[in-house]
Parts: structure tokens; sequence; C-alpha cells
């Protein structure tokens, strides 16, 4: 379980870093393009994902998510004790990384976000991204789970075109993006709207994977191989 | 067969729902450079061609795209009635993935598109795009099948720059667009002459690619493997 | 022979229209900005070259390029006489790829450059450029033979950034460049330059690799595998 | 010990010619953009990257970075007589590629960079850049070598974005672009403090991958396989 839980904290620490960090980054070239921007916030944000979900997947899952963690959960794959401290985890060494950030770019280390991300059509941005994302890790999970480090960082890829709220579809994330004024910030007071479209896609896309994979909600009992 | 159809319409949804989500989300923040619009738009299209192909082409074979299932209709390799399933499935869900787009960006969600787009240029590109498309799938589809997401996506990241159609290739994708009055759109006007340039230049894949791999157009019986 | 000279012909069509398409559609789009041209230009290349080695390596061995078929003529792994073949097919095939782009474009079908592109840097540039692309396709060749269409494809992202040149590598595409007067041309006048700076580069990438991969110039004869 | 040293001389010369070179071209071309100018740097060195370790990995194990060889030569994997030479090489290839890159753009051969890099922030950003490096490539070099050269070039994607230092994470890497006054140079006064960063990343990285992957230190004696 250490070491689990170190693979979490270092992977959701690089994570949370490319995110924010290359936020920071392209929002200091780009000039005021937000385009320019958002295209080198997407390729950081794809290129750590690959790398954080090839090398640590074999020891904690490489979740670094807790709308992943949940899936698993609820089809009895993590116990909720350890996914509980998986969570903890996500979030702490998350926020680690946001504030190595404000180091690295010499900004003040405790921050909160002004940047209001709200409305019907963030939320079914949100809802939609996390569906797509846990359904796209519960297709691949036992038939091509060495697809899956290209076929979650594509994903985010997309979805940061795609969804009008850019797709943090992550609940860690979102949390620990409250804590950074910066281009992928988010206002405190709009998170928990967001979580509640994560949560919500999330158990849409267990139910649907559960049905089209065959194995139902508990596939190691229901498909044995 | 309700597991296929759900894949399919699963994949077009998603896959539709990026095309017109990265193309609005580029459009809007591009100030005006589109090329830097279309950058955004191209990757997003990509990465979403390579996650859908990779998760659900176990289940349906993964078409997402009419002049796909025509040619393996063509081949016999799906029978015309669940051809014809797929086809409608693939405008459904694709319609629904339109519309998605425009609630989560605060559009109208009913629109048609004014953006003219014709002109032998524009067909010939069509024809030549589609053809490749089908070529690439027909071409691995038997000896590289794990090969397929990322020779897909990366054809049709190529197509998009280089056909001066921004390669449709596809003709539900063609249908929907004309339902979107944004970046991706097309004038339902102009429909038909692109979905008759993508049937010729389908044709001409499957004739090509039954030659040059042996197996004629019913490769099942002549090259059993 | 007729299927392996199709191959090459159909590779090189895509390969020389993806290359001069892209060129053309980015310089149309970039307002200007010739950073952001590039960009489109090299995401395209990158793209059709993997999808046209993938899928056509296991029929001609995807050479597109005489530098290629020049290397394994001097390896003795294709015969000179249908070494010849596969350079006529590249050349001819090629064209038509500059003038079905002509065509896609509304552009004048026949044209000839005016970009001058000559000079110690640039032939420095052609010499590294073409030197590493035949050196990665050798190493590679035996060992990790499924790599190459990748390699190959970043080799030459990399490379149009790196080089003077922007690296055409390619004494086919050379000439077929010299055909179209946008982006990605070169005055007639300044090709023999550059492929003579390519022939040097091919002949010490066998020689070196040759030497690296133990073969020497005859790899069939001295290292069955 | 010949055919170890020239590969690992190629590679260096064409990852320090890659980075340098694809810093000129994205300079010039740029227009003043940075963040434009740096998505070119970034494509052409995570592109750059994957092939020379693709095709030269079984040759020499690919290193072209003395925080690599270091690292190994810290588990033992590496004698310390050949790490010196190892460095040296790629010191003086890597140098002939920043020259040569200078011959190709026409600069005069022989410079010092004029730009600061220094700094707390600057520090942590390339400490956390090399300790990520050095540990992806422990953590896949036993259990999925095959992905250590998709995963290197896409950390250093991720990398160049998000930390502020754009990420240099290799010592020779720092040498030689003190030696190149363009967009990827560095002061020769501030490179010391970059190099004690990397250092201590990459120790801090040989400790945690040894223990997380529980080889410690000298992985082949207790984990034979």
């Amino acid at each position: 379980m250490p070491r689990r839980l170190t693979a979490e904290a270092l992977g959701s620490f690089f994570l949370f870093a490319g995110v924010l960090g290359s936020g920071v980054m392209a929002e200091n070239l780009a000039d005021g393009n937000v385009a320019i921007a958002l295209l080198g916030n997407t390729l950081a944000t794809g290129a750590i994902l690959f790398v954080i979900i090839a090398m640590l997947g074999p020891v904690s899952g490489a979740h670094f998510n807790p709308a992943v963690t949940l899936a698993f959960a609820i089809r009895r794959e993590i116990g909720w004790r350890e996914g509980a401290a998986y969570v903890l985890v996500q979030l702490a060494a998350g926020a680690m990384g946001a504030w190595a950030v404000h180091l690295m770019f010499d900004l003040p280390i405790m921050q909160l976000s002004t940047k209001a991300r709200e409305g019907i059509g963030q939320w079914t941005g949100e809802g939609i991204a996390t569906f797509g994302l846990v359904f796209t890790i519960l297709a691949l999970v036992r038939v091509r789970r060495d697809a899956i480090p290209m076929a979650v960082a594509l994903y985010i890829v997309a979805a940061y075109w795609f969804t009008s709220s850019t797709s943090f579809a992550n609940p860690a994330i979102t949390v620990v993006r409250s804590l950074s004024n910066t281009f992928a910030g988010i206002a405190p007071g709009d998170v928990p709207g967001f979580i509640a479209a994560q949560i919500a896609g999330t158990i849409l896309a267990v139910v649907l994977a559960g049905w089209m994979f065959e194995g139902g909600i508990s596939p190691r009992t229901s498909s044995p191989e």
C-alpha cells in the first residue's frame, strides 16, 4: 500500500503540475491568443498523462482522479477504504503540484482562483467529458490495457477542445485548480457544480460500460478471464 | 446487435461532437487566425478518432461512417440490412453530438449551416480524401489491425490539411455538419455533391484494395486465414 | 511487381499531395505567420508518412523516395533494375500528387516554383537531413521494423524544424516541388544542389549503418536472421 | 565500445542539433509570438527524441544525457569508466550538433549565449524536470522497455511547458546551449546552477525509483529476470 499511495502521489503531482504549469507558461507566452495558449496546455497535458499512466499503471493502476477511483470502487475492483486513501493522496499531492508551479514561476504560493466557470453548458460539458474518460478506461482495461496510456492522453487532448469547460473531468484537479488564479483556474464557488456533473458522468459510464462489456458492475465474478 | 449499434451510436456521438465542438472552441479562441483554429480542430479530431476506434473497434468494428459501412457491405463483411441500421444510428447519434455541442457552447440547438462548400476542387478533394481513408482501413484490416486506430487518426489529421475541403470523408458527418452553422459547417444544398464524391472514392478504394491485397472483393472465401 | 509499383505510386501520390497540399492550405490560412504555416505543414507531413508506410510497407517496402531506394540498392536488397522502376514511379505519381493539389485548390495545374533555396547552409541541411532519414530506416529495418512508420514520421517532423532547408530529404519530392509555385516549392535551378547533397547523405548513412549494425553493406549473407 | 560510443555521439549530435536548430527556425518564423516558437521547438525536440532512442537504444542504451549516465552508474548498470567516456562523447558530439546548426542557418559558428536563466524558480524547475525524466526511465527500463522512446519524448514535451526553465534536464545540453546565442541558449555563468539542480533531481529519482520498483540501487542482483 505505501508503494501504491506513493505512486498515486507522484502521478498526481506531475499531472496537476503539468496542467497548471503549462497553462501559466502558455498564457505568459501566447500574447493574448487563447487558442495558441490552449494548444500548448493541451500538448503538455496529453503528454504528461501518457507518461504517468505508462510508468505508474503497473504500481497503483494510475488513477490520479477520484472519478476513476470511484468507478473502480463501484465495480468492486478497489476497496472503499483504499479508495478513500487514494483520493486523499490525489488531493494532497495535487495541491503540492500546484504550489510547485507557483514556486517555479515566481508566483505567490497560496492563491484562490477568480475565474467563473458555471452554467448548464459547462456542467453538460463536464458530465460528457467525465463520462467519456471513465468509459474509455473501462472499455480498455481488460482487453487492451496497453492502449490505455495513449487512449486516455488523446481523450483528454480532444476533450480540452470539444467541451465548453475544457474538460476538467477530475474532481481532485477541480479542487486544486481553485487554488491557482492562473489560466487553468476555477473559482472555489464553482467547484461543487463541476464535481456533481463529474460524478453523474462517472456513474453513467460505469453502468453503460458494465452492460456493453458484459460483466455487469462486478465483472470479476461474472466473466473470469 | 444492440451492443454493436450502441457502440456505433456512442462512437458517432463523440466523433461528431469532437469535430464540431473543437471547431467552435477553436474559432472562439483563435482571434481570426484560421490556421490556428484548424490546428486545434485537427488535433481534437485525430485524438478522438484514436480513442473511439481503439475502444469500440472490438465491439462494432468502429465504422462511425457510412462510407466505411458501404465498403464492408460491398466486400460482404457486413450484411446490407445491418449496414443500413449502422448508417441510421450514425446519423441519429451524430446529430445528437452536434446538438450536445450547441448545448455546451450556449448556441441555439437547431441550426442550418450557411457555409458554401462546392466546386470541382472541393469535390476532387472529397473523392481523394474518402478514397484514402477507406483504402487505409482495407489495407490494414487483415494484416495490421492494431495499427488502425493510429492510422485512421493520422490519415484524417493529414487530410484536414492537404485537401481543399478539409476532408469530411464521411457522408453522415456531412449531413450532420449541415445542422451546425459553425466552423465545421456546410450548407445543406452542398451536401449531395460531397456525398457523391465520397461514394465514388469509396468504390474506387474497395476495387483497388481488393486487387492489391489479393482477396478480390470477397476476401473471406478466396484467402482464408 | 505491378502490385509493388502500384503501392509505390499510391504512397508517393499521397505523400507528395500531403506535403504540397498542406503547404498551400497552411499558407492560405496562416495570415502571414510562417511558423504557424510550418506547424500545419509539419503535422500533415508526419501524419501521412505514418499512414502510407504502415499500410504499404508490407507490399513495396514503402520507399516513396529515391534516396531510400538507392540505399537498399547499394545494400543489394533491391535490384538496380527494379530500383529504377521504383524511382520512375515515385516521380510520375508524385507529380500527379502535385497536380491533384493544384486542381483541388483551384490553382493553375502546370507551374514552376520561383522559390530560391541554395547555399552552403541549405546544402548542409539537406545532407544531414537525408543522412538521418536513411540511417533511421537502416537502423530499424531488421530489429524493430514495426517502429519504422512512427520513427520516419517523427524524424521528418523534427527535420522540418531543425534543418535550414526544412528537410526535403527526397530527390523525387525535390523535383516535384519544383513543379509547384507554392509554400513548399523550390526553383528548378536549385534542384541539382539539393539532390547532390541528398545523395551524399544517403551514401554516408549506408556506410555508417553498415558498420554499426554489423552486417556491412550486404547484411543478408553475413548476418542471416 | 566504439559502436556504443559512436551511437552516443550520433544521438547526441541529432538531439542537440534538433533542440537548437528548431529553436532557431521557430524564432526566425514566429513573428515574435514566443508560444508559437515554443510549439515548434517542442514538437521537434519530442520527435527527434523518439527517433534516436528507438534506433540507438539497442546499441548504447540511448543516454545522450550525463544525468541518465549518472543514474545508471549509481545503479551499477554502467561502469564509471565507460560512463565517463559516454559523457565526454555526449559533450563533444553535442557541441558539433550546435555548430552544425550555426552552419546550416548561416550564423557565426562560435558563440556564447547571453540569455540569463537563474533563480529559485528556474532551479526548482530543473530539479523537478530532471527528477521526472530519470524516474520515468528507471520506472520503465525493466518492465516496459518498448515504451521508453515514446515516454521520454512525451515527458520532455510536457516539461518544456510546465517548468519555468523549459526543462533542459540534461547537463551536457546545458553546457552546449551556452555555446549558442539563440532561442534555446543559456548564459555560461548560469550553467553551474542548472547542473547542480539536475544532479540533485537525478539522485532523488534513483533513490525513489530504487525503493518503488523494489530492486534497491543494484537491481540486477536482487531481482534477476
